[in-house]
């Protein structure tokens, strides 16, 4: 309920701080059986790191996971998994001067109001370095689903005005360029348009796009537990998404029934559909095609430009902000992305498992 | 879990289906002592029953809510509140076509894939009016509000291409016209826009939007239940909702930080900001200032010109589409939306009151 | 939350007050395709009902009640069912006087403490007609253990000193006695010693046990949501419960280890064990062996003899009960007993469906 | 849903085995602006830690917490907090042979009914070990408690068929005994019986009981989240538990009602009750008295003599138990208790913040 838990089956709770001792996750819920080794999840966490490019942050961290319970002779024995990585480039002096003032677009007032004081340090629990906890507990989900034939996967789709060519599009490209773009060519204009962002001092956002292969139709609940829904939830928690779209997403409401439909056909015995503008879901279920969903990023709040703001001694005052950060969120935001995606989609699939009376009596049989 | 229950201190739980006996919402965690009385509900519920205007299905239905427990003496008592709405205009011949083959743009598929079969009576389930339960407990959320300064009120923005001047906003004005938009001009445009696609046997979407006003700073929870997050949900869970925007949502991914960041100042003694793109919400919590959400819905999938689809014997056929629909479906998911926002808003602050060590001390000393 | 709600897949959520309107129980996580009739559910209510002998309250009441949606041509649809109790025979006058003090044994004064005010019609929500949702929703729970191969079944097992012996038990004949006895000579003198106590005014306790047969190993999950944990919580969840023992309960702690543990062997293909001192839970895990459950169960607090209390404005008095009361609780609590131990194990084996990667892999292939 | 996790509101998850890296607990929901330090949560781990009589397992663990997050400059944040606790005295080669069958009385046997393997190294996730993130997290709910007025203590009353007497009764003494008995007598006593089983190769087990003092009327929910409800699930909860009781628990099936029932009186302003059998809770809900629970604890499983049981291939074998072990598990249980009492009690005092109306107008005012 404290907000640092999500999953009803597959539950993972993530903790601490961008300059505290550590942080990491604890996932509860994980099957037995799965083979499972640090490098499964490193491989995920390498993808969020910052320091790697130069359109990072420039603090250099190696964020690498320990394993401290639930894994025993190389498989989950089904008891909490508890993973951890230290964190060891805090240099804290950077933020001193933020604990007397509120920085504008980030969370520094809406804590204090909450709970009357804050770790400052680097932003504490609301840094980016949070999603470590998504991004570990996300990478023991996409081995799963991958086991169960469904692949995750997320994208940049745009920064700034710069947008990916759909029809290059290559999926393995995203994970070779700085900014996650599958498309060579819209990574370089990217990164110029960054250039010259952070040349002015400023910060730009983005778009990015996941998508579910290979999950079958039947997958969600009805009424509030909507597939879609909690998709929508996964992806607005993650710091600085501003909007969530589903299939054609805000396009849908200037459309005509007649062109927003998608009809059935048969594709071999496959019930399925030749258009997808509902990005694979109907009712809140699963229909078998390919599940779409697009967050938009705001722009990087931490610019060096002078701002406007208020101490907490309430006096309007002048600030300029130091520290080291990302010139823009969006290309360490999607594994996260793809992460809560994959925590979410299997949740919902180990929750319909009791959807039906004869497949119930089937598995206990 | 099963997915018809929403929120964890103020928990409704929802049931019914179009052509079943009745509908309702059990209430559980509503705080004893408030004054309640059938009028308090229904007054909602006449905001989103049909047959009110020449815009929305013709099926009539008196919508009449009845207590039948958790008021004693015309105040809540603390315990569950059950109400219930008796369905009267049932015409289920109008859908015996549909139970064997599945409909473009609903549900039927997906329930189909899930459950083995389905109540195929009027969308059954799936229906829109599963949100009479939503609106019946949203209607209590509100009042409770209400009691604690917060107002929350929704309105369309749009249909089709038909925008409201939001120069002309005029907030009572959006409860006197059949679109529930707050401008009397862009109302006739868009009834007149809607009987054009009537006549091609079509439908269209629209966007809605809702505002909190009142909510004090620190409302929402870090992480995963994000204040933004559970809003998301919500509003995404109603049915035929594609898009939610916090704030100025999509616009954010093309901005720059120096455009998007709202400064800090001072109003008096109160800490605040001369501009709001972020919606009122910082880090997941509440700022102080009026939160703004925006859905994006699709047209009614329900359109009576012939549309391809599957059967249950998964043969190709084209079909046509009786019934009583509505031509659009935001002008009555408005108080839908109002009713979403205020359960998660309410939920949020109760989940609250135990943030601070001191104020659970002073509580209950 | 709030305190109406059981189970995690399964959840019911029950309403209603003594003498208000109705009373009834939502379920939702029912899975789909189950057939369902209304006298599935009344078999198991008229065991609780009042009025049907000498040995309960006279109070009258049919307890009738009625499917209002979730079944759908005689099967369950998988959405939440809705079931409904009239209340018919209120007789409220009988209870004005008690609006005004605080009866001994009852809910009153802590009702009051908690909520400032209460329904006080008949104990109104803290009735033992409460358990009239718990029935209705733990009758479709057996129900489904039936199909699954398991077998629930509670009785009395002594009133005041009346023991049943145990080695002329035959269960089908607790549906037979006043008492819920198994056993025809313990069930008359249990009889007798309760007019005897009618005649001084007085009422008595007793005992209840309730047995699960045809589990398999397996079911329950570690630390805290322990098989053994979770039926503790919702035997002792019925009103008067006091005590709440698993297999050989308080006798343990004056054991040997070597007394106590139960040595495993080979019956046949299957590991089973020769004594059952744990009741058939080791770890909070079912190993395959009868479950064993049995509950105290304190004497009716309503008696018509003189007692001393409080009233609302603080003043110590004397009072004399009226109204319409059991001498004894256990008989018709057998049956909400047996109702809890159901949604427990139920809900219990639906969360254990993804316990293992293989099988989940299996299930989805 | 996954059953390492407890609580609400304050929800703790535990981690960790017998014998992997370390064990642990993350709480998430604790208010922030509580002082805390390491010391607050050692003094309650050093109750339960191994080593520190004649009477308790030779192991030896220092079991020496660290906190890893959530408290910042002395004060918790809010946020989770994370609490680690590393094994340094791992010996594993004692239980290599457990690996191949199943011990009598543990969970050996339906651990790999559930799981299909196990960690079984000292009994792995089902050690005794585990309570060692119970015990932290409670630490910290005792010093909330402390600060809201509320005192917790648990202590052991029995071992075998020795009793504390009652009469000699000092609380304080309870710290300073082996056995946890606060009283010097019985536990000289106790620990000649316990010598004497050990010659004997054998266990014996033992009755604890814990107290809750100044917690006010009006606490815990009513139906299925009572307070009594939520005690037995957390006690019963605790390996080795069997039978938990209320009050005057197992005692009130042989009373009469005129026995039983606990008269009000006046006492100043304060409403009162001379006698608690009742135990300090009706009807699900505090009524100011003493709460007063008891847990009857099986002798510990593992003993030395020669044990009839079977193994992994499915042979019927005689095994002797090797290891280090308690001869009785209650003295190092008994802060267990007190734990998850005051864990389940501070999340009932939470969620009953919202329970009356005009409480929450008061809170928001």
């Amino acid at each position: 309920m404290a907000g640092s838990s999500f999953g009803n089956i597959f539950r993972i709770t993530t903790w601490g701080e961008s300059h505290g001792k550590a942080l990491g996750v604890l996932i509860d819920g994980c099957p037995a059986g799965l083979s499972l080794c640090v490098n499964d999840i490193q491989r995920y966490l390498d993808r969020r790191k910052p320091g790697t490019s130069s359109i990072t942050t420039p603090r250099k961290e190696a964020d690498e996971v320990q394993i401290l319970s639930g894994v025993f002779e190389g498989r989950t024995t089904g008891t909490p998994i508890s993973l951890m990585v230290a964190n060891t480039s805090q240099i804290s002096k950077d933020y001193s001067e933020i604990a007397s003032y509120y920085r504008p677009g980030h969370a520094d007032y809406t804590f204090d109001a909450k709970y009357g004081f804050r770790d400052y340090r680097g932003g504490g629990r609301s840094s980016g370095r949070e999603t470590i906890g998504r991004v570990a507990a996300g990478a023991i989900a996409c081995k799963i689903l991958e086991q169960l034939g469904i692949t995750v996967y997320a994208y940049t789709r745009s920064i700034g005005p710069i947008e990916v060519n759909m029809e290059q599009f290559d999926r393995g490209v995203r994970l070779t360029t700085a900014t996650a773009m599958p498309d060579k060519d819209a990574d370089e204009k990217a990164i110029a348009y960054l250039e010259e962002a952070r040349k002015h001092n400023d910060s730009v956002g983005g778009c990015m796009e996941c998508i579910v292969e290979g999950i079958p139709a039947g997958i969600g609940d009805p009424v509030f537990e909507k597939l879609d829904a909690n998709l929508a939830k996964a992806i607005m928690s993650i710091g600085a998404v501003k909007a969530v779209e589903i299939g054609d997403g805000t396009l849908v409401s200037a459309r005509y029934g007649s062109e927003n439909n998608d009809a059935f056909c048969k594709n071999g015995d496959v019930t399925s559909k030749p258009t997808n503008h509902a990005g694979g879901i109907l009712g809140g279920i699963s229909d078998g095609d390919r599940i779409v969903v697009r967050a938009h990023v705001k722009p990087t709040p931490s610019i060096f430009s002078t701002q406007h703001t208020v101490n907490k001694q309430g006096e309007e005052i002048d600030i300029q902000i130091k520290g080291r950060h990302d010139p823009v969120i969006v290309p360490r935001a999607v594994v996260v992305m793809e992460c809560m995606t994959a925590l979410t989609v299997l949740d919902a699939m180990m929750l319909n498992m009791s959807a039906k009376m004869d497949a119930m009596i089937d598995f206990y049989n």
